[in-house]
């Protein structure tokens, strides 16, 4: 699966968030190639992700597979010191679902917000919402796994 | 499981080899991390693995799973450019079991053989039979990450 996203830094979160679905993550990285690869495994809920994501800023190839809980605990360990947890809500938005990632532990009081699309052409018509900050999608140091091993950087 | 173990080059084959248990094996390479963390699939006869070795050279911590026909297939695309095939032979010797793995395709002709102990004492005091060539459990060029990427090194 290709992977096409914009990513923006939230500086006020919107009101009345809990009413929109969310979900607990925990993520850590087993490996990261300087080829661009980064394996990674996710808690999102109940279920449990192994993912190899290949190189890029706003293309991607991602491979995905669903995992045991048992699968999951074993590596898990795999993955220490390069964490982070999460709660995720979805907010629609127009044709689009925006992914606000709200960062707990280190990383408290840092959130993204992140958009999938479908194609270039739809990645840069996208008009974000009045309350987005900063771009960060090509800002390597908002990368999930540079969070999880370096942390928040300086505002 | 943290993993101890000498590898040898095998000049000549042993006679008869096939009389000896033997599965053929497939592996490659998702992502080789420079903090010595290398990501491997692995399908031995029809069984279906992900590893996770940690760095080191004599001694690895080792994380593997088990993985499902659909998990593996759906992974294995991401180790293209870095697989190598080959045919596992087990061996007895005194209380240990010989890995004798003998190449295919790009790597054909190369023949190793693996003995894995139970701690550094065991690994030191190990006497290897005649028949086994040069150790290279400490040179880079012959592990399987290497092999599956750079091929074979010069004789």
């Amino acid at each position: 699966m290709l992977e096409i996203e914009r990513k923006f830094l939230i500086d006020r979160l919107p009101e009345r968030l809990e009413i929109f679905p969310h979900e607990p993550v925990r993520q850590g990285y087993v490996a990261a190639d300087p080829n661009g690869t980064v394996v990674r495994l996710r808690q999102k809920g109940d279920r449990f992700y192994l993912t190899v994501k290949s190189a890029g800023e706003r293309a991607r190839i991602e491979r995905e597979v669903l995992l045991a809980a048992d699968q999951f605990e074993a590596l898990w360990p795999a993955t220490e010191g390069r964490r982070l947890e999460k709660t995720r809500y979805y907010l629609p938005h127009g044709a689009y679902t925006i992914e606000l990632d709200v960062y707990h532990g280190a990383l408290e009081g840092l959130f993204t917000a992140e958009v999938e699309f479908e194609s270039h052409a739809a990645a840069e018509a996208y008009a974000p919402p009045a309350w987005f900050g900063r771009e960060v999608t090509y800002d390597p140091r908002y990368k999930n796994l540079q969070l999880a091993t370096r942390g928040r950087p300086p505002a």
